[in-house]
């Protein structure tokens, strides 16, 4: 029986995980399928380097058109990251007739238009299960399982680095920095962890989620992405004494024709599951039409995790290829009840407001005055210590409020003189 | 574009919530899959009776035969749930060359081998992910999604009765009859309800689970399980002081080369997100090799959710009825790394123990001398009250102890005269 084969870009992390399951579960996967997965060909810019698999000599290539190029391979694995070369050797692979298994969000997020329009026009196929969630199957929980719902939210823990961090921060007392230090020492943040921290990646996983769901590939500059970079251990601190732990959560929310698309640190109640995710760990808290709310959870990142959704998706297109179905596995559908994309400023919330101010008599007039001019009406607030005209912190959280009013409200409170330094505020997300 | 033609037995709450389904999402399911699903005929004791949707009577019938036989159907749901006759029609409607798509767990759990060995034999397939945690897409992850990985362990709250007394009792301190009676009120729990809180139904949902991700169907007889009808207030409020919550659990547990399979009350910490599932919701934690711990969590009934996985199931069977593939979707890989069955006396655990005890010096040292004989090591120990001669409750948390002897020691400390009533003993797991 003829096998299916495939060609690696990207011997790293992940790509090795992939060869070592191709290799070690050989036996088991063509017993699960009825059919053999050949690893033909793998291409990385260093094929020197000591993997954690031992593979032929002969199957190791420096140039990338070797494997796009080569006419027997099926399927075409892209483990290299980043927008280029990663698009150039997708689009000419799928020119060339090979379907597509990537772990690549930014590349999905990015280009995903143009990608998915050249698979579908070659009847190829593009499977990224990998790219959300890592070993999580989410991406085909949404696209098979929950075929026949609506999706209205989803809300995610998405970034595995920031969680660790804000973890270290809420349960070890660690300053943002030192948390960071301890992510990047355990080998949890790139030595530019922009993109975990500041939101970035948490926003292209987003897009790709919102895609299965909704049916639209946002862009992410029409997205509103705050990272974790500012959340100091005070607030970690006070949120925790009111109940709540901080996440960074990507939040899409279908609310009557307009979709609320954003990631930014988050107050979450102690009694939501989501409080609860921690360290490394990824959840995706999605509510339905049919289903009302499922969780998936697990390990955020990974290199048998992720390696494990790439073969998922492997196995998923062997099957398909030999059955000739050469269609993606289901059509993306737009919802034509998503319409346009709400503006932050558009939105309401409730907040978690944070001042520094004197602590003298009429302060907290003054400042309840002007929250009141702008229809904020306050839940709670504590002020966190005593100490007469010295600075102290003030406490607040809010009842459901306009964001636009908010922002003005405390840029008009920033302005009071016995105010010190720009007052904090953090959306709490109701679950 | 000639549609896949559908049968229904069983027009009852899942399943006029499918029949819903299918005409309200016509559009949607075809735009997504490229083929029309027709519902053909449904079959019903009662014909008469409104249902949430509306049907042509000429789709109706009272003679399940009608749509077994009939030459044009391609996928029969079955929706009647118990054993007889539903087996009897699976079978009948497998060797007429239909495809099956079934909740019913109870037939599963017991028949299963002969049902999928009929379904083997016929090229045909039997689905069911609305078996186990209704609408979570359980099934298709394990068998998919996780498809490269070895699986460990599973941990399960598969019940949502069970789940939603011992949360009232917990949250709301009602006695096991008034949670009992609640839950019947809501519509939570059948006139019946030994299936659900003694554990039967827990059971079948674990025998499914652990045949899809170790490859062997047990039987009901070779697994240990104890329900929740046993479980006072007093010890849920104890565990509660202590940091644990009381749940249903169905666990599967590899250990070397054996395997724990068993239902019962178990006390998990907070911190675990098991801990935190409440109400009628169902979870799912599983361990594997390559992904190490998931979790999926959503509500474990309901009309709708369950409804969504059987059009789940017809939407995949469409797909590769159309495809031709006849085999079903992964083959079921016997794990022969999984041996046989561990006897509930072979196990180890760590146990809660409440003893009801008279309150007089020397008591604790009698029960500690007993314990310690048996090699059960105690690490912590409360009484909670104090009444001189009085009897008052002594709880204690041990440590890895086995089954066997926990279960001698207690006899023996129950024969003590100044012991009152039998000791408790309920399981604490590790996560």
């Amino acid at each position: 029986m003829k096998g299916i084969n495939v060609g690696l870009l990207g011997f790293g992390t992940v790509g090795s995980g992939v060869v070592k399951i191709l290799k070690e579960k050989q036996t088991l996967l063509q017993d699960k399928i009825g059919t053999k997965i050949v690893l033909k060909k793998i291409c990385d810019k260093n094929i020197e380097l000591k993997r954690i698999v031992k593979i032929d000599k002969d199957m190791l290539t420096t140039d990338p058109y070797e494997v796009i190029t080569d006419p027997q391979i099926d399927i075409l694995i892209e483990l290299i990251g980043g927008i280029n070369p990663a698009k150039e050797y997708i689009m000419e692979a799928l020119k060339n007739g090979k379907h597509i298994v990537t772990a690549n969000k930014a590349l999905l997020a990015q280009e995903g238009k143009e990608i998915f329009a050249t698979a579908k026009k070659h009847q190829r196929c593009v499977y990224f299960e990998a790219s959300v969630g890592a070993g999580i199957p989410i991406i085909k929980s949404i696209r098979e399982g929950l075929i026949a719902n609506r999706f209205l939210n989803i809300h995610g823990i998405l970034n595995g680095t920031s969680n660790f961090i804000l973890t270290r921060m809420s349960e070890d007392n660690f300053s943002f920095r030192e948390a960071l230090k301890e992510a990047k020492k355990q080998g949890y943040a790139e030595a530019d962890p922009r993109l975990d921290i500041e939101g970035i990646d948490s926003a292209h996983k987003l897009i790709i989620l919102a895609y299965l769901c909704y049916g639209k590939l946002f862009d992410i500059n029409d997205i509103y992405v705050e990272g974790i970079s500012r959340i100091s251990s005070a607030d970690i601190i006070y949120a925790k004494d009111m109940g709540f732990n901080i996440k960074l959560l990507a939040i899409a929310k279908k609310i009557k024709n307009e979709l609320e698309m954003r990631i930014h640190p988050t107050l979450i109640p102690y009694n939501h599951l989501l409080s609860s995710v921690r360290g490394i760990f990824n959840a995706i808290y999605i509510s339905a039409d049919l289903v009302d709310d499922l969780l998936f959870y697990g390990p955020g990142a990974g290199q048998m995790s992720a390696a494990s959704a790439v073969v998922a998706d492997l196995v998923d297109l062997t099957r398909h290829i030999k059955a000739g179905i050469f269609s993606p596995v289901m059509e993306i559908i737009e919802d034509r009840m998503v319409g346009r994309l709400k503006n932050i400023e558009d939105i309401e919330s409730r907040y978690y407001i944070r001042f520094l101010a004197i602590d003298k008599p009429g302060v907290l007039a003054k400042i309840a005055g002007i929250l009141g001019k702008y229809q904020i009406s306050i839940a709670s607030v504590t002020q966190k210590e005593r100490k007469k005209q010295k600075i102290v912190p003030i406490v607040m959280i809010t009842h459901e409020a306009k964001e636009k009013n908010l922002k003005e409200a405390l840029f008009r409170v920033g302005q009071l003189n016995v105010i010190k330094d720009k007052p904090v505020a953090i959306r709490i997300e109701e679950l």
